[in-house]
């Protein structure tokens, strides 16, 4: 298997992002905290560059590419924030990028990423298999595959998010007692982990999964990766995996407390709170770690909790519905 | 007349306000850019503490009560962004607060200010004075009143704005042709303009102000403070102010270039973009200056505009609808 990345990696992450990325930053409600009588703290991973954090991983992967590779395309499948990230990073490195899509993925996730500058293949999620057209593009074309976490130097950029956390709270000289991350295949939370446990060991990290689709969750409980069994829907499209990556999987086995699921209602309950609270603009998949806490999954009082919010690419009609 | 702040009072003011205000982010959307042909980098000072800039001006000035007085109460009078500024900052600084708000201010204003822990004392606006109700209680109980604008501890807390713009376009090495700022009574503005052009004197500042209340505009062009007939309406709650306070026109008289007025209509397609492109929730007033920008009232091809977005506290209902 391919090393996992380490906190060096990250931080060489980091000096490669710090020109285009966005600083997030770390927000607090003190009518929140009353109400749940401790402290939450979140990361707005929304007001990243394309709406969420997946631009860190993707811009450090491509600037990760040899020279002599550089003329060629990139191909990455995504049912929409990994897409936007890819088709955002190759624009400004100045690469071809080409992204197989769910025909099912938000409209807002397809615009944005075509006009990006990618060019988008769509493709039916009950008949087809995005691994076969992406594998047939890169034996055709030689384009190199991005992989949406399932990748050192991906995890090594979505790990970013977790080094601002740390500098966020030593500047405010708060000590975090634990972390809640959104998890689809596990990159991000295995990023931040790698990031928050070499500064802050004893802080508790836990994955958020939409309920039935919590692989993670599963695996944590019988030390190997569990694969979810088909037939269920959530309206987390951004998380939807059905298995941890294999990379993913061994930092995160060693590096997380547990993990939660929360179901749609949860979920569209932390969109609201983020909207009256925080005035972001939460997706689905973004919110769930929000929903955990909202949903008293986790001991909040007199603690200090961090949520990773971690995307806000919703379309308008699904956002307007979850205010009425 | 009281005598302006300057640039050392402004910068006393991020002093004091460093521990507690959130450092807002300048957002950028590539998207966005790409449309209009040129950059435009917003200031969202809806994730402010109290979700609106107000907090800024009221914690500086209730930090600026001598000792002796510290006891005593503070009273305000709002339409809801100052009431939660100054309800914050009382009760981080152990003061008690009375704000005077009118009956028909949005009920998430009014509900966020009674949970800030201040004493709201609701008026009619067709019937009775704000200024009447306020004068009697200091006269009362010895309170401190906290002017929303007209004040130069507020002004130099609002500054502090100004000073994180030009702190960010540094470090990315920007330089602004021009800044847009919503305005009401002109304290904002007035203390960003005084930051601004202290270290960018060559950038060009802009009011914005709802339509039928351009009262900074027009007195701009008549060199002195005109007044706004009433009987206009506008869904900008927030800064439907009937005339430049003095101080703050004194300032903005002298560093203003000009002012723009937008409708309602330009006004909600701004909080829609803002939710499409960046991810923040903007309230009405909140979304002028981006609006003016949509709008094509300022040339934005081939410049670096910043755009002030100044708050997000917005009912859910008005918003749903604005997304629909």
């Amino acid at each position: 298997m391919t090393q996992p990345p380490d906190i060096a990696d990250i931080r060489q992450a980091a000096d490669r992002l710090r020109p285009t990325a966005v600083y997030t930053p770390l927000l607090e409600s003190p009518l929140l905290n009353a109400s749940l009588g401790g402290r939450v703290l979140v990361k707005a991973e929304c007001l990243q560059r394309t709406g969420s954090f997946k631009f860190r991983g993707a811009y450090n992967r491509l600037s990760l590419i040899p020279g002599e590779e550089r003329g060629r395309e990139v191909v990455a499948y995504s049912s929409g924030n990994h897409a936007q990230g890819v088709a955002a990073a190759a624009a400004i490195l100045g690469l071809e990028a080409t992204i197989i899509m769910p025909s099912t993925a938000p409209a807002v996730k397809k615009s944005n990423t075509r006009a990006l500058g990618a060019e988008v293949v769509e493709y039916d999620i009950a008949t087809q298999s995005r691994e076969a057209i992406g594998n047939e593009l890169v034996e055709r074309t030689g384009a190199t595959l991005v992989k949406p976490y399932d990748d050192p130097g991906v995890i090594a950029g979505q790990g970013t998010c977790g080094l601002e956390i740390v500098d966020e709270l030593c500047r405010r000289s708060l000590h975090p007692d634990r972390l809640l991350v959104p998890c689809g295949g596990g990159g991000l939370i295995a990023g931040i982990s790698i990031a928050v446990h070499d500064a802050l060991p004893d802080c508790e990290v836990f994955s958020v999964e939409p309920a039935n689709f919590d692989d993670t969750a599963r695996s944590l409980r019988t030390g190997r990766r569990e694969r979810i069994e088909p037939g269920h829907h959530s309206i987390c499209d951004a998380i939807i995996t059905p298995e941890p990556g294999e990379i993913t999987f061994e930092i995160n086995r060693r590096h997380l407390a547990g993990g939660f699921a929360v179901s749609d209602e949860e979920v569209l309950r932390a969109m609201r709170a983020a909207f009256q609270h925080f005035k972001i603009v939460l997706e689905p998949g973004g919110a769930v770690a929000l929903a955990a806490v909202l949903a008293g999954r986790v001991e909040v009082e007199n603690q200090c909790t961090i949520v990773v919010c971690s995307g806000g690419n919703v379309d308008a009609s699904l956002y307007a519905r979850c205010l009425a």
